[in-house]
């Protein structure tokens, strides 16, 4: 970290909109998903887990639940919608970066509750307070942790190579909408991942759904693409998708699906990864029924410098107004 | 999971108080605290990590921020007290068991924001939305994560060998004031923890404090170590301390203190590690100079039956209104 923690940032940077009270009815949090397994055969062991206190017998043989999510609720004394909002983050976050910028401004969170939907912010599978399992006893190996140098280039905020450690290296795209300089304070969110837990991530989700009822959902990156299949599994209950840079689709289906709103950032044409990724997202929307996608490409529109986060850039309020007014329009 | 969902009583048992509205001016998100470290010399990986998409280069060389924490911000409109409340969760716990109890009841956050106080929840190092890193090659090992066995008897919710898989065959204490019937929603929430991350935990925490400012913290467990001794670290800064079971206490430093309330819930005799837990904060709290430490020993009080989780216990309510009484005698 730099001496100077980006955090004093935060204050001076949040002036509160004093006009705009968020009148709730409640908040509340549960977990969802996810099943008991059973661990024998493995060694007790000994540990110190209290300040100054002795070891204890720690028996690591029992019950686990192991595949559940997590879910906080944000419900309006007098919402405006009749259907609820639910955020999913992406590949490697939780449903953090829906609150706050890194450079403290207020989320879409925020907006989007004081556009008049009830907000339900969820840590998918594995991440957050959603928890994870043990490996290899019940998740079979090792996570991915996603490296500062890494999340610069995949989320496009400067070229590859354009990390450096020290912050005045680093190069980023000329118009860059994220605040970069708010970089390092963004990679405090990151969390561990894991491949191949597609399946386990989806149920849990599709779980939250029939748990809810009637929903729109708002999400991100791989958070997309789990939110293209959901509409699938429950057109019944999913009224509108709005998917934030999809990194994936999945295999088309016949049946009637809700409206759907894709948004694409900038700089999607230097990134080679992010070019495949769009041609399947594209491909799939584009064979679906006519009416029922929309394309949002920023740029084409004359929006330059959105990163991958485009709910963290600095014209976030802008996005978030963009997605409110297809949705007023299509989902009430 | 049994078969019918433990979520499908959380509608039913969650009726809305409608003449208890929150009004907040703002919700926030921020990570505090850790330090960048920089990973070389490991193998690059391939994997697939969106639906349907190729497989991807994945290099885990590079920066990654380790040691920090998560905190969550509600601020009221019109708060009564100067000071925020601080509520620091126990070990392989997040700041989730504030919100909402594993029945669906309101939480201890929403009657610390009845009662008129801004609350800050947080998520520990390593737990929760705060992030963990890889081991071996940041954290030296792997974590604990407690079996749904060793949570019953350590959370004294019944005696030792008390836990069976089946729900029908579990025995609870006497008089339990813990919903057992939602056990297995709450073991939802259970996240793996280090052992030997002292250090790096009171650090964030800290941190945080310096952040906030004056503030009161409201601990649990584990969670209430670290709060004893941050009271010691920035007596200037913690107005007071709250203490729910502590598991343990610093070892005594001569300054001057804020003033302390620990709270002790039932059938701690029973438990041989609780009896030598709250030996040691007893010795603590009884060597403060007179007037800094109230102990409030609910069975002591006639109140029988709490749990080591009294936020959650059906007589939560009650416990709050304890704590926020002593409050505001103390801090105001």
């Amino acid at each position: 970290m730099p001496a100077a923690d980006p955090l004093l940032r935060v204050r001076s940077r949040s002036p509160v909109r004093a006009q705009l009270m968020l009148i709730l009815r409640a908040i509340e949090g549960f977990h969802i998903g996810g099943e008991v397994v059973t661990l024998s055969g493995l060694p007790v062991e000994q540990h110190r887990l209290a300040q100054g206190a002795a070891s204890r017998s720690v028996d690591p043989n029992g019950d686990y639940v192991t595949g559940q999510m997590y879910a906080q609720v944000f419900r309006l004394a007098t919402p405006r919608h009749a259907t609820p909002v639910l955020f999913w983050h992406g590949g490697g976050m939780t449903g953090a970066h829906w609150e706050s910028t890194p450079d403290g401004r207020q989320g879409w969170l925020t907006r989007f509750l004081e556009a008049g939907f009830d907000v339900i912010v969820s840590d998918a599978v594995e991440r957050g307070r959603a928890s994870w399992s043990p490996f290899p006893h019940i998740y079979p190996g090792p996570p991915l942790v996603r490296t500062m140098n890494e999340a610069w280039e995949m989320f496009r905020i400067g070229p590859a190579d354009g990390y450096a450690t020290d912050p005045a290296r680093r190069v980023s795209f000329d118009g860059q909408q994220f605040p970069s300089a708010a970089f390092d304070q963004f990679a405090r969110q990151f969390v561990p991942r894991w491949a191949d837990h597609e399946a386990m991530t989806q149920a849990s989700y599709d779980a939250l759904i029939r748990h809810v009822g009637p929903c729109i959902v708002v999400s991100h990156s791989q958070g997309a693409g789990f939110a293209l299949r959901a509409a699938q599994l429950a057109p019944h209950l999913v009224r509108a998708v709005v998917g934030l840079e999809p990194s994936g689709a999945p295999a088309p289906c016949g049946a009637p699906l809700p409206r759907h709103l894709v948004v694409w950032g900038d700089y999607v044409h230097l990134h080679p990864v992010w070019r495949s990724y769009r041609e399947a997202v594209d491909r799939y929307v584009g064979a679906l029924p006519p009416g029922t996608a929309d394309t949002l490409d920023l740029p084409g529109e004359g929006v330059a410098g959105n990163s991958h986060f485009m709910m963290l850039d600095r014209n976030s309020d802008q996005i978030a107004a963009r997605v409110i007014e297809w949705l007023r329009d299509v989902a009430t």
